[in-house]
This record gives structure tokens, C-alpha cells and sequence, in this order.
């Protein structure tokens, strides 16, 4: 490579400002962009099918004369799940089962309880009633993605599921289709952007309003999502993609570059970093780098990521190099080191933990289990990845006994009359025996 | 009443316009608020310290000479705690003690299993490091408020808790004092507004950086939040308060009235609703409403909301009723009925569920133990109330054995290269045991 990868230490005067400056993202908002988005919703709030109609073919190059056009029956879906190779087909169906297995140990339960007076306390778990997934179409079509983000719903118990998925200028994706069998959706509509996003937030003639989107899309998809916000629920919006490798040295070192590469094939932005005890070892790592970057597919992707944003950085020990990670919280963490189990209480912030040299990231974007929607840009400091919790909300339960009400409608009048709220006091009062 | 409140019946043809117009919420964003907003935190983001002390002289009339005279030590809040009236400590400790017991059942445990393989799958469970809690200064200052954000936080095993609220002119309410030093707040600075808020987001000399934002304010911290969402976690913008009523007429109307007002006297825009099959039974609320009204001391706000947002709405039966309630998904929901615990699996959509006639909504607000922070205008459609879990992260745990690895490996070969990205392929496949 021209440029050299960037190599940090810790014991460099500048370390804290120099890593600020490599996990710096602006994210701010296009003004364009925005104006747009704002008006394709408001059209489609208001006019429904005939807006989304007129936006597909505008954008996506696609003239129909209904909707019902738009929409494709579950003998289609069918069809491409048996149209594609057997060996895609089988790891699909492979990869599905594992992913639901593991997602169904997050099913969360209602529970009550009842306390000494009667009283009964509790939280109610229901599912949403329904929800929608956005799918990119074009070269971003990915089906592990329609796995990851339906199953979860699925398992949650969401009465409909509900898929979006561009086909500009008629261009479908058998193996998305394939997996939109296997996973189970309702529906589907071959809508984009953010008309679609529209569609599923108000609902329209045709396509009926959901309670929740989700789904990775491009800038006008996150704006359009950030928009509806509250209408709706909504995932998080996506950053760009990020790993940090934490090696002990005594990996492969073509393994680790390979890691790093499979972040940063995504796109130039994706984050590729190593973080390592051993000065030697980020040699080693550095020259499998400049050996393996030529007989890479996406070569100019990997190089300029790789430069533009990756970086490997020397620590003092593992200890360190797990506060290091803290403060990146990044969306992938991978432990490749002997006792990853022991190190992992001193791991507080990150997506997605892979233990052990044989933990490849990558096995965790298609078929581990886990979901590989994750947070990104930091922000595994305080959110989650998708599961079924994101599919099924809580509502508390409160029943009180004459005598629980008697005794507790004491103190709550006392709190009210204390805020000044005497509404609720009296409210309160009328249930307490005199 | 010169006007009266709003008479809805399930019969009638234009229902559903009517309901929809009833509920019709708009919370569009003031663009001169927004302006102002962004003004805020782009200068506390770069001059920090200097900027809020800056801002608080506006806006809250404080000079200072510098930042640390706007914290508050915990002497000062034991203080706060010693000085109060002797039933409110009471009750506030009584209320902490059962919102923590309540809150307790929430903790979420890390969890991790061993598959045939010898492959290791997990959730791990982690508190966020830091959290700020917003507590509104001047009238809206609700100690039962800092209870039901803070509690959550400290039973979620969070670091550190930093609570702000604005003490304009220099005005403290030793109540909200008490509260924090109840729950446990770790510090406390008297800010406010937009300031606040970027103070906590992005962190000053003096304030730290937290991870998450909570806690209700008015229209520049409501604002301020949705800005600075994705840099902190922040927890819902809530609506106007709302409660729904379900009574199979058999409750005495007065409580049924004082329960309504219970929510109209939070402000003019709260929403009262109540749904019964008895139509002689919504005529002597409405005569109970008439009869109450002028006895209240909030009587003009309790006025204007019933006649504005309120409206009782007659159905054929409390199966019917309950479907209304799904539609509406109410934030408060009474079900003042004879058989609550069987009406319950009607319910799909609320953010709190009282059960039986002496459950008084504003039980709930107080001390019955769960959070009175709750999803508004539909919005528990797809939401929680905030609870253990919104202080609370998971990260998944994925350890591959090499015989996982090898069967696994094979899986994401197909499946990464079927999605044209191959050095996720070769990541995994340097895994395989050739």
C-alpha cells in the first residue's frame, strides 16, 4: 500500500485525542435530502396508493397500473426459494434454524405477583401487532439481513409481518425472496425508499400501517425512518460498520488480517481496528494486510477503509486493551485470545462479543445465532442488538385490594398534596376507608 | 359546564372519523424552538463550562462566578430530606421502597449456553456507566417524578447518577432534594433547559458525560433530547397525559369523575376518556362531573381539558370496549370492572393496566411500585414504560469451538459468497478443518 495503515499506542502523549479524531463520525443531517424525504411522506400521508404509485416510478423506474401490482403473493416467494442452488438454499435454512433457536431464549414472559395485603403487581409482555422490514434491493440485497431482522419479530409473536423491497426497474432477488419464505413474512411489497417507509408508518389504501419498522436502508430509508419516529417505533439508525480485534499475538496473523478485511469490504467507511499487546504481532498483522489486499475481490473498498479509517494500536496488556475497547464500544469485538471467558468481565461496551481464535466475525453475521444488527458508532453504550424484545413492549399491572388501596391511598395523598395535585388526592382519598 | 364534554357511541356511522379526530395529537416540531435549540447545544458542545454558566444567567437569572457553585453536595440534599415535613418523608420512603421492590423484578440476568458442539451462545447483561436524570424546576417540580426515574437507574446497578434541574432565580424545592437523596442521585447540578441537556450529552469541564438522558421538561428539553438522541440514549418524548376508563357502570360515578380529573388538572391538553356499556351510567358521570368540577382547585384546566380532549363513549359491551382500548392505546387504563383479571387478555395496548374499582390511576403515579413514566398518544402501541431494562444493555455472546467453527464456517462460506462478499467468506473458511 501507498499509505500505511495508522498505528497508535498508548503510550503516546496524544493517544486520547488521536483516537477521538479515529472514531470521529459526522452524521449530521442533509438539508436536501431532508426536504425531500419530508415531502415524499406528507404526500403519501395524504394521497396514499396514488403517491406511492407515482414515487416508484419515478425513482425505482417501475410503471404499474395498481397496486395490488405491487404486492407479491406467497406462492412467489415460494417459487424462489426453489429456484435457488440447493447449497444456498440449505445454509439459508441452516442458518434460519439457529438464529430462531437462539432467539426464542429471549422470549420474555408476563408475571404478577401479589403482596401481603391482596394486592396484585405485574407486567404484561404482548407482542406488536404488526410490524415492517425494510429490505434494500440492488447489490445491498442482502438475505442473511431478511433472516436477522424477521425471525426476531417471529418469535416475538408479531401478528403481521410486513416486507418492503425496491425492484427498480423490475429487478427481483431470489435468494431475498428465498429467505422471506424461510422466515416467514406476511406480505410483501415491491415498494422503496422513503415512500415505503411512508406506506408502513400511515398505511394507505393498500398497504396497511404498521406499528414498528426496521431494517437497514440507504441515507432517504434512515431519514425517512428518523421522521416517522413516534408514529412509529423504529430500530436504530445504522452507522457505518465496525470491528475491533483484540489479539494476544498467537493467532494467525492472516486470520486477523482477513477479520479486519471482512468489516471493511463493506464499504470506505467501515472500521477496521486491531488492538494488541505485542508490537511484533501488529508487524506480522500489517504485512498479511499488505500480502493478502491484492487478491481481494473488493480490493479498493478494503485499502481505502483500511486507511481512511482502520487502525492498529499498542497497549500495554490485555487489561488495557479492554479499557481501550470500552471507550470505542464498538458494534463487533472479537477476543482472539487464549482465556476469552476471563477477560470478559472487563468487557462493559460492545455489540456483539466473539470469543476465541475460531470465533470469526463473519460466522456471526450469517449463522451463529445471535443477530447481527448491532449498535454502532459508540452507542453499544447503551443499546442492544435487535431481538425479540424489540418486537413485544410491556404494560404494567396494578390491582389493588380494598385493603392495599386503604393503606397505599394514604401515602399517595400525602405525595399529591404535596405536588399540588389535588385531583389525584381526593381520587385516591375516595378509596380509603375512614 | 357551558359546554359540554364529548358524547361518542359506537352506533354511530362517523365513529371511527370521530375517534380518530378525538385522539388526534399534533406534535409537530416549532421551528424557532429548534433554532434555538441547536444554538444551545452547538455552544455548550464546543465552549462548554463557559456556555452553560452563560446560558443559566439568561435563562434562569443565576450569576454564578463558577460552574462548581451550581452543584449540589449531598449534604444538601440530607438536608432537604431532614427539613421536610415529617408525613412526606414518610411517604416518599414509602413509595421509594415499594417502587424499588417492584422494579427489582425487572433485573435481567446475562445469561450463556453450550450448544452439541461445544459452541458457546450467550446474552450478556450490562448497566449503563452513566445516566442523567432531568428534573423540571418552578411548579412542575415532581418529587415523585425523580423517584420513578432514578429508582430504575440505581436498581439497574448504573455507575453514577447525575441529576440537573433549574432553580430559577435561585429557587430549590427541598422535596424534589429529598427525593434524590431517597433514590440514591449521585449528583446533582442546578441547570436547566437545552443547556442541561448538552451539558449531560456531550460533557463539560465540569459535568460529566452520560450515556443516557431521562426524565420529562418542557418544549426546549423535549426538543434539546430528540437533538442529541444517538449521541446518549435518551427515553420517550411523551405527549399529554392520558387516562381511559373502562366501567361496567357499577362503580360510584364520583370516583369515576375525580379519576378523570385525576389526569385533566395536569394541563389543558390531557386527555380523560371514559368507555361503558351503561349509557345511564355515563349520564351520572357526566352529572358527577358537573356536580365535582366547582369544588376543584384546578378547576379551569380540569375544565378545559374534559370539554377539549375528554369524551365518554358508549359501546354494546366490555368486549367491545376493550377493542376500542386497543385503538386508542391508552397510556393510564383503568378497568374499573367486576372481573378485571378476565377482561386482561382483551387488552393488547396500554402502558399501565388498573385493575378492579380501587385501583385509583394516581395510586399508580405515587407508590403502588411500578413507573409512572409511561408510553403516550398510542404510542404503547410499540413502547414500555421505563423501567430496569432502558438502563440496561445486552451484548451477544458467540464462542465458536473448532469442530462449531468448521460446521458453521461452511454455512456463512455459502451464504457470504452468495452475497458477493468474500472476505467474509475467507474468514470464515480459514476456520474450516480442511
Amino acid at each position: 500500500m501507498n499509505d500505511r495503515i495508522t498505528r497508535l499506542t498508548t503510550t503516546q502523549s496524544d493517544f486520547d485525542s488521536a483516537l477521538a479524531k479515529l472514531l470521529a463520525w459526522d452524521d449530521s443531517v442533509d438539508h436536501q435530502v431532508n426536504e425531500s424525504v419530508r415531502h415524499i411522506l406528507r404526500e403519501v400521508k395524504t394521497r396514499g396508493d396514488a403517491a406511492v404509485l407515482e414515487f416508484t416510478e419515478k425513482f425505482d423506474r417501475l410503471k404499474v397500473g395498481s397496486m395490488a401490482e405491487l404486492e407479491m403473493d406467497k406462492g412467489r416467494l415460494q417459487a424462489a426459494l426453489e429456484r435457488i442452488p440447493r447449497d444456498q438454499r440449505v445454509a439459508l435454512e441452516k442458518a434460519a434454524e439457529r438464529v430462531r433457536d437462539y432467539h426464542e431464549r429471549q422470549d420474555q414472559k408476563s408475571w404478577q405477583y401479589e403482596d401481603e395485603d391482596g394486592t396484585i403487581l405485574g407486567q404484561k409482555v404482548t407482542p406488536l401487532d404488526r410490524a415492517g422490514l425494510y429490505v434494500p434491493g440492488g447489490k445491498a440485497a442482502y438475505p442473511s439481513s431478511v433472516l436477522m431482522n424477521a425471525i426476531p419479530a417471529k418469535v416475538a409473536g408479531v401478528g403481521e409481518l410486513i416486507m418492503v423491497v425496491p425492484t427498480p426497474d423490475g429487478v427481483v432477488n431470489d435468494m431475498v425472496l428465498a429467505a422471506a419464505a424461510i422466515a416467514g413474512v406476511d406480505r410483501v411489497f415491491t415498494l422503496g425508499g422513503a415512500q415505503a417507509v411512508a406506506a408502513l408508518a400511515y398505511g394507505t389504501e393498500t398497504v396497511p400501517a404498521v406499528d414498528k419498522i426496521v431494517g437497514p436502508g440507504n441515507i432517504f430509508v434512515a431519514t425517512a425512518k428518523r421522521e416517522v419516529f413516534g408514529v412509529v417505533g423504529i430500530d436504530m439508525i445504522a452507522g457505518p460498520s465496525e470491528i475491533l480485534v483484540i489479539c494476544d499475538g498467537k493467532t494467525d496473523p492472516d486470520w486477523i488480517a482477513m477479520d479486519l478485511f471482512s468489516q471493511a469490504e463493506h464499504d470506505e467507511q467501515a472500521q477496521s481496528i486491531l488492538i494488541s499487546p505485542d508490537a511484533a504481532f501488529l508487524d506480522a498483522v500489517e504485512a498479511s494486510i499488505n500480502k493478502l489486499l491484492p487478491t481481494m475481490e473488493r480490493e479498493e473498498i478494503i485499502r481505502t477503509s483500511m486507511i481512511g479509517r482502520g487502525a492498529l494500536i499498542h497497549v500495554a496488556d490485555l487489561k488495557e486493551a479492554a479499557e481501550v475497547s470500552n471507550r470505542i464500544a464498538p458494534e463487533h469485538l472479537e477476543l482472539s485470545v487464549e482465556d476469552p471467558q476471563a477477560m470478559l468481565e472487563d468487557i462493559r461496551h460492545a455489540g456483539a462479543i466473539f470469543m476465541g481464535r475460531y470465533t470469526a466475525e463473519a460466522l456471526g453475521d450469517y449463522c451463529a445465532g445471535p443477530n447481527h444488527v448491532l449498535p454502532t458508532s459508540g452507542t453499544a453504550r447503551f443499546s442492544s442488538p435487535l431481538g425479540v424484545y424489540d418486537f413485544q413492549k410491556r404494560s404494567s399491572l396494578i390491582g389493588f385490594s380494598p385493603k392495599g388501596a386503604d393503606r397505599m391511598g394514604r401515602v399517595a395523598s400525602v405525595l399529591a398534596r404535596g405536588e399540588g395535585l389535588t385531583a389525584h388526592a381526593r381520587s385516591a382519598e375516595y378509596r380509603i376507608n375512614e
